[in-house]
Parts: C-alpha cells; structure tokens; sequence
C-alpha cells in the first residue's frame, strides 16, 4: 500500500554525514527541505541516513545507496578543514582520483583573495574525476553530481540554493498529491474506519497524526498519492467518518 | 580518528519509522534528543535511519542493524491505526509472534473506559513474544525492548518519556566529554592549524561548524573525547591558534 503508489516515481536517499547531527549538536534541517523539494520534483524520498564522519562508513554507504536508489544526496563534508572528508570518500566509493577540478578552482579564485586562497580552502576545489559541479550561489565553494549522486553542503542556506539551481533536472516524474484533514475526533475512534478508507484506496498512503495543540487534542490524516480524483474520493469518505462519529473536518491541518 | 575514542562505548542505532519525516510534513525531534540522551549514558549513535512505514523495509532494516549495533532504538508506528505497523514487523524482523501482552492490556483497561477500548486501540496492547514493557506515564500504551531493539513511540513527548524511565539502563560506558571553542577567524584561515590540532590528538574528534549569526561570520571548533586532560590540552592549543591568528576565543558556543 505504500510502495504502490510513487512505484511511478524514482525514489532518492539522503545522506546526511555528520558527527554533530549524531551527537545531537546539530538539529538537521536538509531532510525536511529535500523531503518536500523532491516530491514537488516528482521524486520520492525513500530512506535517509545520518551517518559519521567516518571514512569506511561514507564509502559503504555511498556504494551500497546508489545502487539502492534512483538517486542519492548528500549533505555536509565539503568544507575546508580535516573533518571534512566527504569528497575523498565519494571518489573512493566510485573508484576514481580526486582530482582539483579547474572549474572550482577558478571559483575559489574568483571569490577569495589570492594570500587568503590556502591550501586548506583548495581541498574545496577538490572533485572526483568526472565530477560535474553543483553551483553556490552563496559562498562560491560548489557542490557536484557523479553518476546519480549528488554532493551538496551542509549548510542548510548553501545546500538549499543547490537544490534549487537544479531542481528542473529532476521533473517528470508525477508529482505526489497530498490532502490534510484534521478532527478533534480521537485517533483511536477513527482508526476502524481509516483502515477501511486505506484498503478501498490501496494507491494511496493515508497516515494518522495525533496532535495536541493549544490543550486540544486531535488527529490529522493526511492522504498521499497521484491521482487527484482518488484523492477527493477519500477525503469525502474521511469526511464523512469523522462526521459520523460527531466532529467536524477541518480541512487542512488544525492550527 | 573519529571512531578510536568511543571505540569502547558501546553503539546504537536509531530507525525513525515514518512516511511524514521523508514526505517533509514532519520535522523529526527524537534524534537530537535521543543522541544527546545516549551519550550522556556512555552510549554512541552511531548512525540514524528514516525509512517509509513499509513491512519489508522495516523487517530489513531492524535485522541488519541489531545485529551491526549494540542497541538499536525506533520510534513512530505503535499506534492504534492501520499505518501503525512496527510492532508486526519487528515480531516478523525476531520470528517471534505478536502476542496480545496481558500487562500491556491491563495498562490500556486502566486508561480507557471499555466501551472505548475498542480492537483499533487494543493493538497498542500487541507485543513481540518475549517483549519486555517500557513505561508510558504520558498515555498509558507502553513501548517495550525485545533482545537489543527498544521500541519507542514517535510523538517526541512520549519518546522522551520512555527513554528517561529506562536511561539508567544503559549506565556504564564512558561518556563522551565535549569543549566548544568558538571564535571570528574564518574556518579556512583555522583550517590548517586545527588539523595539526587534531593529528596530534587522534583519540579527540575535533569538528569545524562555520556559523553566521547576528550578521556575523564564525566559526565553532568541537572537540570530544574520553579523556578530561587530553581534551584540556587540546583545547589550549586551539585557543592558542585562534590567539596566534588574531582571534579572540570564546568558550562555547558564540551567541
């Protein structure tokens, strides 16, 4: 019932490298964002992993994810100091030098002077061979697809804007539709007959989100899938269930 | 470097069950909090997963990572509707059955009047065989451990709550101690020093997080470790490079 549905859609994973994300430092914010970029990208975001900043475990990763996954993102690991070792991993994973990419090198020129471009900040102009770069509009400093994996920042300002500069590479696949449905109804009452909406609708993917807010308590159902008329179908059936256990829908999530 | 010093903590993994988290429509909470939780505990994560409410990639993925790591937590999907399917697949994942769990019925006939107790909110009572009870003074539905795999639930209120009943479980190993040191030298200026810093100290992971805060442009060095001395000697040297570059180092983080 889940697969079914994006079954159209390729499917992507995110790698998120990082000991800070791991250690709690780091609240992550790339996941969300790709998450919903994506699926607007007719991509479906299938799996993510936050993973150390570790050598062996970037590589086992990257190896065993890209030949998972439509495509694999990763974010975090580009930057300038030791610690950033994301790059040399993915040319270990596919097997290829890391090279100094003219390309970026002329970038880095471009945005630093030449006494403050020092060894350290040339590592960002460090590309696996075959490379092809992912512009930052924000700190120059650029990210890069090889195959179907796509190296971005960490930074969540540096990464969205590479996102967005190839967001377009990625149309085509149909897009998921999504529709929210909030009660105050509790989640236990309206199980027995979501489930029964879920098994009329095995395209869609139909979830069930208690929430409690401003000292109310209630569920939001939020309808997945990719075609619209199902979609209304089963949001009047929700509709309806919740009516006939006294509440009232409200349409979109309850704020 | 990076996994020389926890290399006698032992290492856990968190599965984060949930189409929400990867769909965008949720920002996941439990990572942060339960990374943090653990080390405080003398427990590393060592890697996070967000996978889709899907039966055989949930089987899977429970199977590959309790035996890879000492612990393996999840959270989401032990609720009482038909997306709610955790507790199946982790009985599937241990070849177990899913049992009705007497104790874990009675904790539900305490919280809800019988006629409310209907079969959707019962499932919350089915438990792998063998599944041992962790406590939910929130809502009552407990969560419960079977073998290595702690199994939460999603809503970050109760997930915490869960894990605090349990936390002094997991005492023992030695917890990671952590320095921040933050300051204005550009993180490419710092760069070179800071990995002399981290050779030197190859039981210290030393991480380099650029930050941009009330318009100003900084970096924060971050250092962790077993050792109170080392991490102290450590710490001199980057105040000393920071120092040496015309910076002004700031114990913790700058704000």
């Amino acid at each position: 019932m889940i697969d079914s549905a994006p079954s159209r859609q390729k499917t992507a994973c995110l790698l998120i490298i990082g000991n800070e994300v791991l250690s709690g430092r780091t609240r992550d914010a790339n996941l969300q964002y790709l998450g919903g970029g994506l699926n607007e990208a007719g991509v479906r975001l299938a799996e993510a992993r936050v993973i150390p900043d570790d050598h062996e475990v970037i590589v086992a990763t990257v190896n065993e994810c890209r030949t998972r996954f439509g495509y694999v993102f990763t974010t975090g690991g580009i930057g300038p100091t030791h610690d950033d070792i994301t790059s040399e991993c993915v040319a270990a994973a596919f097997g290829v030098e890391l090279e100094r990419n003219p390309q970026a090198l002329a970038l880095l020129q471009s945005h630093y002077r030449p006494e403050d471009l020092n060894e350290n900040r040339l590592r960002m102009a460090n590309v696996p061979a075959g490379g092809e770069l992912i512009d930052n509009p924000i700190s120059k400093a650029p990210g890069y697809r090889i195959d179907n994996v796509y190296v971005f920042a960490g930074v969540p300002k540096i990464m969205q804007a590479m996102f967005e500069g190839i967001r377009h590479q990625f149309s085509g696949g149909p897009v998921t539709l999504s529709k929210t449905i909030a009660s105050l109804v509790p989640e236990g009452e309206l199980a027995s007959g979501l489930g029964e909406v879920q098994a009329r609708h095995p395209d869609l993917d139909i979830g069930s989100y208690p929430f409690f807010r401003h000292g109310t308590l209630g569920v939001s159902v939020v309808m997945r899938g990719l075609d619209g008329d199902e979609l209304d179908t089963a949001a009047e059936a929700v509709r309806g269930l919740i009516r006939g256990l006294g509440g009232e829908p409200i349409e979109g999530e309850f704020a």
